[in-house]
């Protein structure tokens, strides 16, 4: 990519030109290589039935993987553990990690612990606690739709499993101090004590499962990399309290639709957005309007120098949701020799998103009457 | 007094020579007059009905207890909120606020609200969760002990009441800047973020009633004065919420075996404690042993210039227990006189404790069935 304003990656704040071989050595987390993609194969039935995002590297960098597939080879069943800051409707940014989430549900067979922060929510933004609430069920019908399966997917509402959060939460907290917390997110003596405390309710699912049982599982958690310091502190704290460091796997991000650079990832809270729930109609004018192009200032131009898929937010997006590689390959190359142009291209993701959209929309509209069946009995 | 060591009063540490006159100032609390004792006159029915603690100045100063009143009068009744931080058996110290506050919702018949702060406990002693919750279970037993009536007393468990409790506490948290509770409190960045965020949790029972019900209810709490910093922080933060600040009432510390200056309050940090589970040959060996005495050395010199009860601990407790004036007034002459010598006047403390202890214990011996009935129901 080309130069641009220095990144920042933090759990509340993504901008600037990404350098992800960077992130792997800031971060301490380690590359996804070939060994490991070849033992997941050997696990999903063949390197063609590989997830494209592994395939890809899109999810790129994990911390403890070997451990999990070894205790899962050993019969240690992994769980899996993900979430959900509800304070908007889900976008496709969202998409892509419960997608991923439920592909490795399926692959592992495994349990998931699906975290709604609305605690988190409420304290760092403007939103009242009932705006927050609305958003929570919303976006369970959202999740719901990525066919999850209820008999292994177990919801948790902070606020509403306080009563199994918050005990569990001050062991976390106990071990934590106030400049730990300070110096792993940027929060100040300003900062509500509230985001002081909050991280304590983000590390309990990552060991819940084991303290539920009364004996330890071990857990995964897929996430985009911005959150990773939520989990560095919870590898830290875990083992003082008996429990295995959680293993994670993390992506990288969905570009906004002016691009990384000048959107960060794809977020409600900077640029246009494609929500789960937008038409079809939405989705056209949306793309047509904000996805950055790639291509050249005029038709002639283009034809002659051709596009620059590295760029074109079109194309990205492509890359996570085309899935049929030969299909993806021809359009990266049609792109760079000029024969495809902007619009065409923008055409192609077009229809692809309205597709997934479409599918997405006819399952969250039976969502509705399945929540009670996803919600964490204890 | 005579001087001593510079006063410290925090909710965490008690000791030094306290000037209470001083604390009120510094505090910014109001003493309690003539004039509001004799508005509590009229609904105890009579000045001669007012409990000792208030006409001796036990419970010595206020927050808008006036306000408090004056609602009362107006029929906008009041409730009480008080608690225990369970980390040892409850001793005498506890039941001077505990036998006011059941003399309060017997004269008032009004709710009380009582909270067993485990979390705070937990995180700031160094003791196992397992073991505070044995705590719980034992001071409940003590508080059903004192007589309330278990229609109108609502205990809360901090962690047993979390779905409750932790949704309402981040509504303060968020309110609440690290800096406020760091100079509030004086915790560091050292502490850790349950120490930082456990102040909202206390909060909440000065406004959970008017939650709960959906309309504003005054509240009225009977606290030791050292716990007055949690208070002042509720009284900033809930208006912003809506909700009335509560009013308060403060006693002074019964204090330790060993004097206010040598032990500070009776406190099982510091100390010999008499606590309400003692036997009699206990509580004879911890007072004639421990009890500081403001007798003189000799008999001889004790009958010549007379003994100084206002440094004589046995004296200082019974002005907490002995309910009759004259009698007390009577022991005081005595002791000043040198006609009652250190022994007698420890032998009639020993009497006057072990009544209330035998009576305490005979309770509660009845109180494990009780506890399901006291716990609040949402």
């Amino acid at each position: 990519m080309s130069k641009g304003k220095e990144a920042v990656v933090t759990p509340w704040e993504v901008k600037g030109n990404i350098d992800y071989g960077k992130l792997i050595e800031k971060f301490g987390v380690s590359k996804i290589d070939k060994k490991l993609l070849s033992r997941i194969a050997k696990v999903c039935g063949g390197e063609d039935k590989v997830h494209p995002f592994l395939r890809r590297g899109i999810f790129f960098a994990h911390r403890d993987l070997k451990w999990a597939l070894d205790e899962y080879d050993k019969g240690n069943k992994f769980y899996l553990y993900t979430g959900c800051g509800p304070s908007g409707p889900v976008h496709l940014g969202h998409a892509t990690i419960w997608q991923f989430t439920k592909w490795l549900q399926d692959v592992f067979d495994c349990e998931l612990y699906f975290q709604f922060t609305d605690d988190e929510k409420f304290l760092f933004k403007d939103k009242s606690f009932d705006e927050i609430q609305k958003w929570v069920h919303e976006n369970m019908l959202d999740v719901i739709a990525f066919g999850f399966d209820h008999k292994k997917t177990h919801f948790i509402v902070d606020t509403k499993h306080a009563n199994i959060m918050y005990p569990q939460a001050i062991q976390v907290a106990k071990k934590l101090t106030t400049s730990t917390v300070k110096s792993a997110f940027g929060l100040k003596d300003s900062s509500n004590v509230g985001q002081m405390f909050y991280t304590a309710m983000q590390a309990v699912p990552a060991f819940l499962p084991s303290q539920l049982k009364g004996k330890n599982i071990p857990c995964l958690i897929p996430h985009a990399i911005d959150q990773d310091p939520h989990f560095r502190v919870t590898r830290d704290i875990l083992p003082k309290l008996g429990y295995y460091k959680p293993a994670s796997i993390q992506s990288r991000f969905l570009p906004g639709l002016g691009g990384i650079q000048k959107d960060g990832k794809l977020s409600s809270s900077t640029g246009a957005a494609i929500y789960m729930t937008d038409s079809a109609k939405d989705v056209k004018k949306k793309i047509n309007k904000y996805a950055f192009s790639g291509g050249q200032a005029t038709v002639e131009e283009h034809r002659r120098l051709g596009g620059n898929p590295d760029v074109d937010v079109s194309y990205q997006w492509l890359s996570f949701f085309e899935e049929d590689d030969s299909k993806l390959a021809a359009i990266y190359a049609d792109y760079k020799s000029g024969k495809l142009l902007s619009g065409e291209l923008k055409a192609i993701l077009i229809e692809k998103v309205n597709g997934i959209l479409a599918a997405h929309q006819k399952r969250r509209a039976k969502a509705e009457s399945k929540i009670s069946k996803f919600m964490l009995k204890v």
